[in-house]
């Protein structure tokens, strides 16, 4: 309890598609008083799915805040009151075009919780048959496959720069 | 060049302490045009550093967003202007009163590239030695050190639930 941070007020500062901001008023363990940003967000999922070839699928797609096209594990936003494993299946089928019988939950983090409560459950998916790809309309992302060992040395050489993948392929590997 | 969303017009939103928050109206590859929320974030550094003992320098610290108490790499955001090695090399010192005689980067990531520009520096610190912890008046840090392979079981046991140091533990593993 000695870094407990208690709110003393909280202040809703923009509601947004993705992403809501609060600035909220704390009171410090050594009884100080501050402001803590904090950036919500409805949660999301990524996932670990193998082809019937044993190839890891990822998706390229157009990340704006960064201004690039990054290579990366499948993954979405939970819709409201979706279960996590519901929302891995659905997003590994509109993003890649594979259906998965079942998913098993390997892990949970939190991406950045010095400003955000983004948590994200990472699924290791089983099973997949192929279905096709079912994409929002503005959702523009390109399937490719890897062996394992591709996707790790893709992680070391720089190639792949996200988080959640490299956690989710860094867990995965030998 | 497929994927490029291109900016028509970036409206500030909000300027804090940590993050700042703009709302871009942006042109898809499609034609249609939309909004993207971005959180502007200066980037910051995490270091995976070991005592002479060959420990694991880890920090608990509390984190209000998630309303939680986490087990982290060290880490910390740049300065204005700061080049990441020598922040790398302060937040270590800052954090866990250990002074590294050198640092080398392994790799560079985004935290959560879907709404925000945060970039983490990933470095490992080498030769360290005992120097005084010396944290900002109110930053609140308690040293844990562990060996590595406690710190692998603590991301697989779910005790350990922050991304970039997830990331970092399972870059260095065998």
């Amino acid at each position: 309890m000695y870094f407990h941070e208690k709110t003393l007020l909280k202040k809703q500062i923009f509601a947004g598609n993705m992403i809501n901001l609060r600035v909220d008023n704390v009171e410090l363990p050594n009884g100080k008083e501050t402001t803590r940003e904090v950036v919500e967000h409805p949660g999301a999922v990524t996932i670990i799915g193998f082809t019937p070839e044993q190839e890891l699928l990822l998706v390229r797609q157009h990340r704006y805040p960064i201004a690039q096209d990054t290579l990366e594990l499948p993954a979405g936003k939970l819709d409201p009151a979706e279960d996590p494993k519901d929302c891995a299946i659905r997003e590994l089928e509109e993003e890649t075009g594979y259906l998965a019988k079942s998913v098993e939950l390997l892990g949970k983090f939190y991406t950045s919780p010095g400003f955000s409560d983004e948590i994200m459950y990472l699924y290791l998916a089983e099973e997949l048959q192929e279905s096709k790809q079912n994409c929002d309309e503005d959702e523009f992302v390109q399937v490719v496959k890897m062996t394992m060992d591709e996707a790790v040395e893709n992680v070391f050489n720089g190639t792949i720069v996200d988080g959640k993948s490299m956690v989710g392929i860094l867990w995965v590997r030998k």
